[in-house]
């Protein structure tokens, strides 16, 4: 026997189930394109181009995914029509796939380099740079997708927080770089190829962040995008003075 | 006296000016980043350091407007629970309006490489290239925005296809720069900045594209992100054989 009160449990169980699966597939597509980065350098730094190659062709998988989970939620969206912290969550997956298809962009465009620098052979300067600050950003990734997972608003805060300490490192290298093609000039075109990788892992960086923030706004209800790390604390920290900031 | 026909007439027509108000916001928020690109390369071209200033001012009012037209599109997907193309319509702006705002970033990345070469005031090699690809994505911006606000997918079609265009050139550039630095390792450093704003014109480029994608996934109700631009001017011309490619 079918009553309305179980009807209804029934309904919203179905509902959860599908909010449960569209999120899993987003920390699917998260944790292949987490593997993504760290593949990606890992080719560039030991020369391997049959491994590049391998995160080449894995670029159209993750594209799916992409427009797979856009089509789950648009299917959530108008058949559920979710509202509150279940539509908040519908909002930041959608959002935060786009993060990760172009961090997914990123990798294969460093394994793009990979192949090119192993054609020619001569491992340039920079490496160094691209292990240390790789491998940072690979954790910021990995860290904004252990956020989503546990609505953990306080990670997300210190992956954003970190983005600072990579652009910092980034800038850095870049000046090293910049330094070593001014005293070797025939080296301008291989040590261009790392700027090139840096840049893509500082633009990593970034997408992580991003993803971090939709976290915030995913457990706290206020868009912290645009306020600065100082005021996104204090957000987080439930120490934010002035109530016109809340969203929704 | 309310009858019901006139109820639910009277509560499309309040909900046909909430969709036509986000969309003219969407439009208004273009219509800035677009002058904010012709500023930025302007301000480079012309060694202007106010007008780049100005540019770097108004990124700050671009992030508003793209969290103002957030909450219009979270507040309609929670109180009409659009469906159908009115539901396509909202994904639309709620996704074009992250690429305004990064290339409103750009513009403004642009600005202030104009500020630094300004201040070191000899003009560098590469100014024919950044006035002529920075004419070109300028209209591209402006013509995917045309194409948004027609719902007209033939246009949309050719700013996708004109990207590849677009890239082609930014290559050319970038080869001839590089050359440059060879002969002239003096000049890394100031060539070196040309290069970033080149590629920021063309990640200015990619954003349009995207819009342009949003926009005919709009109309024809189908996700032409990746399926590459042959498939993607079948979908648009309406020859397109497989069905399975359709979307919702």
């Amino acid at each position: 026997m079918i009553n309305k009160d179980s009807l209804t449990h029934h309904i919203s169980q179905q509902f959860n189930a599908e909010l449960e699966e569209v999120r899993s597939h987003l920390l699917a597509m998260g944790g292949l394109v987490e593997k993504q980065v760290n593949d990606a350098v890992t080719s560039l730094i030991e020369a391997d181009s049959g491994l590049a190659q391998q995160v080449r062709e894995m670029d159209e998988q993750i594209n799916k995914m992409e427009t797979n989970i856009d089509e789950e939620c648009l299917r959530i969206l108008a058949r559920r029509q979710p509202a509150a912290s279940d539509l908040r969550l519908i909002i930041s997956i959608s959002k935060s796939v786009i993060d990760l298809e172009r961090i997914g962009d990123e990798a294969s465009k460093i394994a793009k380099r990979a192949i090119e620098l192993c054609e020619e052979g001569e491992a340039p300067r920079g490496y160094v740079e691209v292990r240390h600050i790789g491998d940072q950003v690979r954790r910021m990734v990995q860290e904004s997708l252990d956020a989503f997972a546990r609505f953990d608003a306080d990670l997300a805060l210190s992956v954003a927080q970190y983005d600072k300490t990579i652009d910092r490192e980034y800038k850095t290298a870049l000046r090293e770089l910049v330094t070593y093609m001014m005293e070797d000039p025939r080296s301008i075109t291989r040590v261009l190829s790392i700027i090139w990788v840096l840049r893509s892992l500082e633009r990593i960086g970034d997408h992580a962040r991003n993803i971090s923030e939709l976290v915030i706004y995913l457990v706290r209800g206020t868009d912290v995008r645009h306020m600065g790390l100082k005021r996104m604390a204090e957000e987080v920290e439930g120490t934010a003075s002035n109530p016109d900031n809340k969203g929704q």
